[in-house]
């Protein structure tokens, strides 16, 4: 065991697409960072893994570490999909190379890097879409529960949404939209053929199509502006249940940030905040926050 | 090539649990039946291939023939998913052991088995949902496109919507309903433990939880209620389309047909009729036709 002052830290930030880390000395310098491909232990556990020693490894040799020091980090690990028990114990019981490694959300280490020492919520919307609020105490989190049947609003959920709606435009069995025509240009495919682009499909699939529904949309096609609306309407009831907890500060994270900014009603956005710090460096002060508390044993991190 | 009078047919029913076969002469005798494993093209090509073959060669020893003549049978092979091109292509490009094979959706033999050599039009409604109509020369196919995406008021969709009303009610961010408990209960799960269970869940994952939702909507839940009105008005919908063809006789079909044929409106109701024979005998029927027009080269079944 090292003394307090030489203790280092590894942020890592894990998610569908890549894998972020850093590491930072005992006051919070910044030593070096990393980036790997993809960690989501739903999607593939073992590439998870992977990912998350890559992105460390990485980070630790820009710091110019020697690798060894592995064994000494101590690891706060932000990553999707273990809020559901079962992929929380696959992660657990990971025989790591860190010192000693902290679990928790994607969501958490998010919000932690958005607002740092004060209380905050995120609302993230890309692939997915999840809310998380740091009240005191205590914390509150929405939605996330994954595609496809979770995730209102995300792009994943809007893609899927307008295969529903252009199918049944297509058996004259709902209104006609553009989102037929949109779907068909999207997948390089004619009627049923869209289909066959889409069967087995997954979240990230589904989340391409994303763009092309609120270009519909913009276009002002109704049917396309219905799913949007939907969407937005979710969004803004869950942003309003972050900010009942007391917290001042929303920020809006992910690819679509940008889209639905422009569309939450006018009480969301008054309480939109820009992120302070990017979640890997929120990791970094799980990591911290988790160490200082020596007592502390691991555990399921909190739903609500 | 047999003359005309020796001519033996075969018809086959492919399903996603099991594969129905029955071998007849030219004056449509039956002379023995079978039965095999699943034969879904989608979920397993070559498992689908092998209960045809295996259902077909069941048939033939009931009926006291030798298995070798496989090769004299004309086969009419009614199956899920052929009205998509690819699994179409799939399907035709197996080297089958039969004399003469003739491809068709697993509906459109439904239908021909329901009816016989009248017009008339079936709605299926099980673990999917999908309509077809027989008129004249023309048919009409409505739905079918399959889940997750398609099949509304199918017995996957219940359950598909179901999860996602859980899931808000959970959060607080959609009506509280019975249907939390009730998959709790089916799924032998709590709170998000219902996510874990049905994570990379199935169309046949899904309908199992479909009697659970009618039970809670038969209880007054407004939200399951919801749900299977939804379902409802859309089959009603369907219905009405397939009698616009002109059809007179409307058979309802599936798992789900008695739950459904208590709740569609009056109008389609009345139009109801028992199906007159099985899908196996349609598809026997279905390789008769063909093979009655020696002109006729493969192709696609119609969708339209």
């Amino acid at each position: 065991m090292q003394s307090a002052g030489d203790t280092l830290y590894l942020g890592i930030d894990g998610g569908g697409t890549r894998c972020r880390s850093r590491v930072v000395n005992s006051r919070n310098e910044l030593l070096g960072t990393g980036i790997a491909g993809p960690a989501n232990p739903f999607q593939n556990l073992q590439q998870a893994r992977n990912s998350i020693v890559e992105a460390a490894k990485m980070a630790v040799t820009a710091a110019g570490l020697e690798p060894g020091c592995l064994a000494q980090l101590v690891a706060g690990v932000g990553i999707a999909g273990v809020n559901v028990p079962h992929a929380y114990q696959l992660m657990s019981a990971w025989q790591h190379p860190f010192g000693r490694m902290y679990l928790t959300t994607d969501t958490h280490i998010a919000c932690l890097g958005a607002h740092g020492d004060r209380d905050g919520a995120v609302l993230v919307v890309g692939t997915g879409s999840v809310g998380y609020a740091i009240a005191g105490d205590s914390v509150l989190s929405l939605g996330g529960h994954g595609f496809p049947f979770g995730d209102t609003g995300s792009g994943a959920w809007l893609g899927f949404e307008a295969m529903r709606a252009a199918l049944l435009a297509m058996d004259a069995l709902g209104p006609a939209t553009a989102l037929v025509a949109a779907l068909e240009h999207e997948l390089g495919a004619n009627r049923l053929g869209i289909i066959d682009a889409m069967a087995g499909a997954r979240s990230r699939d589904y989340a391409r199509l994303a763009p092309a529904v609120f270009g519909v949309a913009d276009a002002g096609d109704p049917v396309a502006v219905a799913i949007v609306s939907r969407g937005r309407d979710y969004l803004d009831d869950l942003a309003r249940r972050l900010l009942q907890t007391g917290v001042g500060r929303l920020s809006l994270l992910g690819g679509l940030s940008a889209q639905y900014a422009s569309r939450l009603s006018l009480d969301v956005v008054a309480s939109l905040h820009p992120a302070a710090g990017e979640p890997d460096a929120g990791a970094v002060r799980y990591a911290m926050l988790r160490h200082a508390q020596p007592a502390a044993s691991e555990r399921t991190p909190a739903a609500v």
